[in-house]
């Protein structure tokens, strides 16, 4: 293993992330809010460590996939364990373990929260909080390959464990510029959305703390109340219409811009993903029609609710708890599925989805008719045979989890819904459940242990569960 | 497709039920009830229907795999809709939607009943109510060609399609011979464990319906409060040991019969069955020792409930939804695993989830090392890739079906815990869930549309899926 480029890089992401403060400090000093050296002590730690680690470049470049596996898990981790600090030091979130699981929660993009009353921290610290997910929306690591003059062809493995999705591939032959393609679509993205929010009358802070919730898919909101507290249509239009967009795979943006449209409407997933979309917000309508009274506001509600959750984004304009339990089983079930593979968004991914539904299909016909040959095709393509057994394994793989991280945090004797689509919520990045942890809930009901466990979930779920594995084996090889 | 055989081995099996109801009719001459009626009409029309579809035997014995399995479907089918006839034509439940749900819910070994009051139906009921879960048990079909003379190789398919797990084998050289040999152990269980509980006192009656549904791991009881009714030590014990023994694979008491007792010892499914319970008994001992103050209560309660739902059997000695969540927790991964592959036990098979977890440590080894193989192994011996892959698809193909259901059955509004267990224990033909659906509740609150779908999971669960998706493609073949 090469333990001196993963030295190496972390110190980078540390110096990184200490940059990063800069701007919730910058936050602190607008608002004049005198805490500024919650952020200047972690920030000066960071820098120290970073060039601690940074002053010996390493000879050997190269990286096996297990060394990018592990750079990214122990990146993710540190900063983490460092995010934290600010949270804490202000006193914002006193606890520790508390303050790690919203920062984890902040850079999973999961936006699952554990205050009862967001509005009373700090303008500093919430903006810290939104910053986040933006930050580890496409993924800290893709950003230092973006800027880091040495990276190179063998960093080919970082993007592979950072970013989602079953097949990940570089855009253009240099994987520093495929990084740079998608952190400009991301950029652009965000700005366009914090100018539209400006334009409709909501303040610059809220714009950009919203943006960077929206096109990170985190779901971390300024305030209680979440999306709903602004209370306008055109805020909700414009919302929702960014998370769509973030769901789906940025490399498709990609070529819209190069103009190969043919491979941007050929897309089996985002079509699948649009499709599911429809069908969901149609039917939750038909379902809730009686408790809104009017077909624009059932789709009003509905349609924020679904582009929410199958974005993994969690914002809220509705308690969908109060919703009839057949609205809540789709929003379940989109719980699982998730955005596209190469988008910010969480969960199992729809391509995955789609390819086991495939998978389950050839499988039927493979028994009617035991000498048929049925061959897998995504966008027209056939799939490898080795891309159906990864996925089909993964989510074998995920579900062994699922069930275990369950059978752990059952241990608060919450009820079995809570639990359960706390697990999933976490894991799949989502941010709110149903039950206790439900739009209007939070996680603060459960004891330090789970609040453990349902980080680990949270980094499992957004790293696709192989780096953190890999973490508990390192010191066997 | 071999139409004339499907009708033929149709025809056998209705004739077939028509003596079996020969068995609560004499129940019904014995207690003096006096609805002979409601047996004799449906078996005279079984009888009647089964000559005429069996009047001409088809020359052409050549049965395909899709034959064999479009047979078991229409067979388990036909069974129900005339063994529900005698509840409906009795009064006991008059409606025929109910009437099929609970006759399905009997042959397919599932218990789970709708009726509030057990003790108010008639014994003669009562008796076909339980034998349907004996007769489901190791299969009607593999019963027909055990006595059937024209039954030959080409009958495996049958076999294959009925019992249960992901590699069916014939023991001996000779179907019939295999069939038979697992009838006589079948039934030789059946006997001892009626003797077994008549010497502790259990009336004949209750002895031979428990023991039905305990060999037949169904969990159907004559008493409101199921085996918790009895309030006996032994009669729970007894009962315990042999739904432990109807959980594990039949083969491996022919293995033990044959003295072949490496075979028997070196079989890891049966390890990990045994691991399991041990295992969660344990847990569940822990977690609940404080409700029950005494560990030899914490143990007969705990240990009876974990082998009653990991076998599928679904018999109740407490109320297991006043247990903390984590102990809910368990059983409810309990009701996913099942029992073991060729037992009359329900669920995902205890096979299929060890193979699972070795795909599932497999796939990490991969990611940490592209460049590995590591063989699958099961009792030490390699595992054919077909096996495998099979396995993996129809456990994608499980968690499809149960979505799907999972959303249909939503429509009726019950709480999530409910719906979600509703369909796991019909699925997994277990019998009780949790809410609802729990040990002290019951399936009336379900719609009549939740009891068709329910009626089909437990079909789909019994039958491992294909045989009753194939129906819906009949005619497209």
């Amino acid at each position: 293993m090469n333990y001196r480029m993963i030295t190496y890089l972390t110190g980078q992401i540390m110096k990184l992330e200490a940059v990063f403060m800069l701007a919730p400090l910058l936050v602190c000093v607008l608002y004049g809010e005198g805490d500024y050296f919650s952020f200047i002590t972690p920030a000066a730690i960071l820098i120290a460590a970073g060039f601690i680690l940074t002053v010996k470049k390493p000879l050997n470049k190269e990286m096996s996939a297990h060394d990018g596996f592990v750079t990214v898990a122990v990146a993710w981790i540190i900063i983490s364990l460092f995010g934290a600090l600010p949270f804490m030091l202000s006193g914002d979130i006193p606890n520790y373990i508390d303050a790690v699981f919203e920062t984890i929660s902040g850079f999973t993009t999961t936006g699952s929260t554990l205050l009862t009353d967001v509005e009373a921290m700090s303008r500093s610290n919430l903006f810290w909080r939104s910053f986040s997910h933006w930050l580890g929306g496409m993924g800290v690591l893709v950003f230092v390959l973006a800027v880091l003059p040495q990276s190179n062809a063998k960093s080919m493995y970082i993007l592979r464990a950072e970013a989602s999705g079953p097949k990940v591939g570089k855009l253009v032959s240099k994987m520093k510029s495929s990084a740079r393609i998608l952190y400009s679509i991301y950029i652009f993205l965000t700005l366009l959305e914090t100018v539209l929010l400006c334009i409709g009358g909501m303040p610059l802070f809220d714009s950009l703390a919203n943006s960077f919730a929206t096109t990170g898919t985190g779901g971390f909101s300024v305030l209680n109340n979440s999306i709903a507290g602004y209370d306008s249509v055109y805020f909700e239009a414009v919302i929702a219409i960014f998370m769509l967009l973030s769901g789906i795979n940025f490399n498709l943006f990609y070529f819209l811009i190069i103009r190969k449209f043919t491979d941007f409407y050929r897309n089996e997933e985002m079509k699948a993903y649009l499709g599911i979309i429809a069908v969901s917000i149609t039917a939750i309508i038909i379902n809730t029609y009686h408790l809104y009274g009017s077909l624009a506001k059932a789709f009003r509600f509905s349609s924020f609710q679904v582009i929410s959750i199958i974005t993994s984004t969690g914002f809220a304009t509705a308690d969908y708890i109060q919703w009839p339990e057949f609205s809540q089983c789709i929003l379940l079930l989109l719980m699982f599925s998730g955005a596209c593979a190469g988008s910010t968004g969480g969960g199992i991914k729809v391509y995955r989805v789609v390819l086991l539904f495939k998978v389950a299909l050839k499988e039927i016909a493979h028994t009617l008719n035991p000498r048929s040959v049925v061959t897998l095709k995504m966008d027209g393509k056939p799939v490898e045979a080795g891309v159906v057994k990864g996925v089909v394994n993964y989510t074998v793989l995920y579900f062994f989890i699922f069930a275990f991280s369950l059978i752990l945090i059952s241990v608060d004797n919450m009820d079995l819904t809570t639990s359960v689509t706390a697990v999933i919520t976490c894991f799949n990045n989502i941010g709110p459940g149903l039950g206790f942890v439900g739009p209007a809930g939070n996680f603060s009901g459960f004891s330090s242990f789970s609040k453990i466990i349902l980080s680990f979930d949270m980094l499992l779920g957004r790293l696709e569960i192989f780096p953190i594995l890999l973490l508990f084996r390192v010191g066997r090889r």
